[in-house]
């Protein structure tokens, strides 16, 4: 039986390994300083953060390993979404509770050292997220480590951290909410059939259909995200091709980040219930 | 930097991943029952054996856990021959003396108890070989650990019993003889350009021009080896598209399974000198 790390691991690749996936790095789509190979070597790097979650060590530190490792490539950020999200799960189900309820209560006691962990990933790796308001400037994610003493200063947990962003992130929304989004996905990759990737790439769609991709509004406008969340509605109403609709996304540099981030944690809840490879 | 068996673990993954390998899995051809996730999967499992390797621990209990783990999954053999090249290599790495000498070293220091391992790792998996020259029936491999008392009783090792098996064998032919071809992969995965999984695509060609995939000899016929080998030869001067060829050998279920395993173990020895990815 897969260790808990190697089921998050294993989520990591069954992502990027689901084609089409339009907009994102798959098996048979890439961009010249972001390839497939990127992603296979962010995977193997992150595992020694994932078997400190799995161990259950605090959140805030394993997910700092985990970025430092997976930036251990040329690429830059691979995977930063996907690992964010996995966190949480691993420790549920290290603590044998992988449930709405168990990862809340991971998530709610998260400390500010926790918070800390999260900010210093960030001097790992260049991540795309949208300026702070202006009250918020000393908590700006780009800060790094330079703002862990603001962290300390008001006292903030990991939690408080995400609850500030729920509303514009749709990673912090899974995180303060029970991660309705991933174990949704987790029961649709499960009831499918045929093999995982594609099973992956299908639920890709329909999520990408559900809801603007919040990834895309911060990497270009709100305007494109809902565009992007119409067309995918239109490719499983048949009215477009999901190749033409990857081959645009692909060339306008569109990546609905967030919405693959997902399906790899909804791979993993799947997985840990028992998904067969 | 990368871990000894986070470098392994990555050789095997970068291999699946190179594409166009003509007759193998890669990340544009798989067959219904034998498919790329099949190969991550793999990987991810095999990770624990290869982490004991890498600790130093013995070469055939090592191989015999990579082997249980790369096993849990659907597709069946996905990396045996890969793993079996790997683990000398690793060895000789976590040594640092990752050298034609060093894993010499580490090969003629192999034992009873390593050539049990070995073989009790074909419990795990069903693997295609050979039949044994009939005086050598107690020892095929295909008994798994029914053939452990016989080893015990004659004192094979599993240098001697690599050994038997160099002249039909090319695994067993690198493990005899100082692992040549893996280091040349090494070599010319690391002096070319571009993308990784380009460059290992490109030497799987060249490494399959160069001699007679021995795995297509049990699969199949020396005949049909040798046709491989010229046809390679033929793409590589331009008398026949790379994409052609791929497509006959999926067609014809030819798989040239030991030069992409010699791949692998050149993208563990390229990474292990400091190949960035």
């Amino acid at each position: 039986m897969r260790s808990t790390a190697e089921n998050a691991q294993l989520a990591l690749l069954l992502e990027v390994s689901s084609t089409p996936k339009p907009g994102n790095v798959d098996r048979e789509r890439e961009y010249p300083d972001l390839r497939f190979e990127h992603f296979v070597t962010g995977a193997v790097g992150a595992r020694e953060g994932l078997d400190l979650a799995a161990d259950g060590r605090p959140v805030g530190a394993a997910f700092e390993t985990a970025i430092e490792g997976m930036s251990l490539q040329s690429g830059g950020n691979t995977q930063f979404g996907a690992i964010l999200l996995l966190m949480p799960l691993v420790g549920a189900a290290a603590a044998d509770d992988l449930t709405p309820e168990g990862v809340t209560a991971l998530v709610e006691d998260t400390t500010v050292a926790d918070a800390a962990g999260f900010y210093r990933a960030f001097d790992h790796v260049d991540v795309a997220v949208d300026d702070p308001p202006a009250d918020m400037d000393d908590l700006d994610v780009r800060r790094g480590s330079d703002a862990v003493s603001t962290l300390e200063d008001r006292g903030l947990t990991l939690a408080d951290v995400m609850e500030r962003s729920a509303d514009v992130d749709s990673l912090a929304a899974e995180w303060t909410s029970g991660f309705p989004r991933t174990f949704e996905a987790a029961d649709r990759i499960a009831s499918g059939d045929g093999p995982v990737t594609d099973r992956a790439a299908t639920v890709y769609i329909e999520m990408l259909a559900a809801a603007v991709d919040t990834f895309v509004v911060t990497q270009h406008d709100r305007e494109t995200a809902e565009a992007v969340r119409d067309r995918a509605q239109g490719v499983l109403d048949g009215e477009e091709s999901v190749e033409t609709f990857a081959a645009d996304l692909v060339a306008r540099q569109i990546n609905p980040g967030t919405t693959a981030d997902l399906v790899a944690g909804g791979l993993f809840v799947a997985l840990e219930r028992g998904l067969e490879v």
